[in-house]
């Protein structure tokens, strides 16, 4: 790690590896944390040699082992102690339910949100924890240091920061959507003020796409009538570890299990979080529409779903479970026989066998309601082997660099995705290799240390008037 | 009625009077229709002896006693005929389910909206019935006559009048508010292009407030890339109307029976459409709060809740309904006592009674979503005999007159509404005769004919080069 002025810290709210006692050994056992965030943030913070700040809730976070579990990294992880009560106010309630659901436009909103006293506490925690990672911040940071504060989850951490410490070179970078001016207004004033305030107030504020950056600065406008500094850093696959993940055994098996699931059938592929804003239930009625008007292809093709499990102590989330489950039972019950199962549903996070199914899908279905990029939508093309074909979402950040040579749909539109999915099955090869090679050279464009690269910059650049 | 270029038509979906078979006397029985649209029609069709056209799917309303029933209202009934079947798609699936959620920002949109090829057969119902109307309109309308199309159900109406007949004068009228492009983006774009077309093609479109107004131009400038002709004429509260049944024995007795009920209680009063954009449950959820924080006020108020019955043929509608009903029951049963009912819940439409409870409230809550207008906040400080207080969402078109004078709330806020409750219930009372003199005096500002006026002035003014 560098110190001084060439030193670098990434704060976010979860670390690069969790730990977990093995109780058979009763020692520690470092786990690669799971989620875009992680990886996007993983080969730019290793090549700096980062300090990273995260909160830790575990005992085995706080413990030395830790640290030394990382130093093979050139990662110093500095754990950010918050207490699991107000952890879970300020992560589930504030930042999932609340900021999550706004920024993707997720709401029922005759039921939801719905801002009462127990809100108001939870908010109250969750101002907190960002003083929490503020205050850190200023114990871990070296004069004239760089600090890339990361997501939603720690919006009001950058202002706090560049108040208390002008010295520091800082910016900030959303991986979600941004929402604009009318659905930020649900928030209460004081709560949609703070935010916009706590980013805007803390060096250039990045984005995947300068869609989302665009609706940042109106809400700026909107709310606080001042311009904001934004900047555009879409993130890239990790095509190394994608490539040492897609030859190893673990995948290789799972490959030929899927491949013997699937025989000579056309495989229909999705991967993703259970997570509401994914639109999973709108791809298996796009699916049944398929069935429904083109009797041709029923017993020819497959729909493997790979959903795994997502913020599973939300109410919402399991309801949204239960329903991508059921109608992936109905659909296979109405249609399914004795040799052909319709949908393989797969609700366990199984990294190689996500990476399998990329390998060999014929058709990548990535329609998200609302997207703050979509890193899969970049991994499918890189590993694919079969020349496959992107159908996606106009609505994910990922579709201004793929939407030239994806096939493009409305994610509310069931026909125009299931127009979709006939005309990518019905592709011709030569027009599949063409397009195939066009998404490969696309999501090629970039490296995730192009991205981290351009947070640095965008950090060292900031032009807030006290900065050195 | 007027002939010639003197001759104004009214166009909307539902007519001025209904038509009943009285079982008794196997006659028909003349029915006053409900809902803000017809009574905000209804003293400017009378004056102007319009001639109005409405869908009817019954065989009363094509009869010819039907048409002789409405001529001492100095109206000619031109029932335009639409199949049963259509009439559902057309206005079930299309029109309510569909435009009114999108315009109202109301969907759950994980699971809807849901364009599949049943909707896609639906929106060809809307288009034809939309057809119908303009044909009725060609036959209907002498040389120059003024058409006045209005709302959301005939949205593809107007481009449609004007293209056939470019003699005519013409404008249409949105009821509800507009959302924004994004929002609008939910459609498919064929679907949202039609319908800003239909509209934007038909002489200028009036809306309640600017701020709806601006939303659909910001539309049509994003899906159309062309400005669009827009006017603002704020519909105004019926009062000779509303007096006569606020006199009448039917309300006067209603009165006594809620003032038995409440005894010397104060008195909060809501009175609207159980429609999910109204905000009911909410509404509960801050007065249970209001009597969480406050024991003092426990025994000492009641809540009137006058939510009488709309679209129960829509699942969405019944399911609210149950949601809104077991709230109270629960509200009920937690706090109330043997001689206190916290909350009264009147499901049922009874007109008399809901203006027994607008003059006898000391707070009335309007705390909608989104709502074009909401005539009901002019209504209620135009009969309040108490000086009531009104809190008032700033969603609410009618929070541009009233505001100033109303306790603001944003609707999503359920501690700030009840904030804004205790505060309403707590208001001194020369504070209270201040305010409700004001809002009487904002809600009196205009009539039903200036609002009609403004409808034939824009008409009239239209600036179609095709226009005589």
């Amino acid at each position: 790690m560098d110190e001084g002025a060439d030193a670098l810290l990434v704060v976010s709210n979860r670390g690069p590896v969790g730990f977990e006692w093995d109780a058979a050994t009763g020692g520690l056992q470092a786990k690669r944390a799971a989620g875009g965030l992680v990886n996007t943030l993983g080969p730019g913070a290793h090549r700096y040699g980062a300090r990273w700040l995260a909160a830790s809730t575990s005992a085995a976070d706080m413990r030395p082992e830790a640290a030394q579990l990382l130093a093979n990294e050139r990662i110093g992880f500095w754990p950010v102690s918050v207490e699991p009560e107000m952890y879970r106010s300020y992560y589930d309630i504030v930042s999932n339910q609340t900021l999550w659901f706004c920024l993707h436009g997720l709401w029922d909103s005759p039921r939801r949100p719905r801002f009462d006293r127990h809100w108001w506490r939870a908010w109250e925690s969750y101002k907190r924890v960002n003083e929490l990672f503020a205050g850190e911040v200023d114990r871990a940071a070296p004069l004239g240091a760089t600090v890339l504060v990361q997501d939603y989850q720690l919006a009001l951490t950058p202002a706090m920061v560049a108040k208390q410490r002008p010295d520091l070179r800082l910016c900030s970078f959303v991986h979600t959507p941004w929402c604009s001016p009318d659905e930020l207004s649900a928030l209460p004033d004081e709560v949609a003020a703070t935010v916009l305030e706590g980013l805007a107030g803390g060096g250039p504020v990045g984005f995947h796409s300068e869609r989302w950056a665009g609706a940042f600065r109106a809400c700026v406008e909107a709310a606080l009538a001042r311009p904001a500094d934004t900047f555009v850093a879409t993130a890239a696959v990790d095509t190394e570890d994608l490539a040492t993940v897609a030859a190893s055994d673990a995948c290789e098996s799972e490959l030929r299990k899927l491949r013997s699931a699937v025989g000579d059938r056309q495989l229909i592929v999705r991967v993703d979080r259970l997570e509401l804003s994914k639109n999973v239930l709108r791809g298996f009625w796009a699916y049944e529409e398929l069935l429904e008007v083109r009797p041709d292809l029923r017993g020819r093709v497959v729909f493997a779903a790979l959903v795994y499990p997502s913020r599973v102590g939300l109410a919402e989330y399991q309801a949204y479970g239960q329903e991508v489950l059921s109608l992936a039972s109905r659909i296979n019950a109405r249609w399914g026989t004795s040799d052909w199962t319709p949908i393989l549903v797969q609700p366990e996070d199984n990294y190689p066998r996500s990476v399998a199914a990329l390998r060999s899908y014929d058709v990548l279905l990535v329609n998200p309601l609302r997207d703050g990029l979509n890193l899969v939508a970049k991994e499918g093309p890189s590993v694919n082997e079969r020349d496959g074909v992107l159908v996606l979402s106009t609505q994910a950040g990922a579709s201004v660099e793929l939407g030239d040579a994806a096939i493009s749909v409305n994610p509310f539109d069931v026909s125009a995705t299931a127009n979709a999915l006939a005309e990518a099955l019905n592709l011709p090869s030569y027009q599949r290799r063409l397009t195939a090679g066009r998404l490969r050279a696309a999501a090629a464009k970039r490296t995730p240390y192009d991205w981290f690269d351009d947070l640095v910059a965008a950090a060292r650049r900031d032009r807030r008037p006290s900065s050195p």
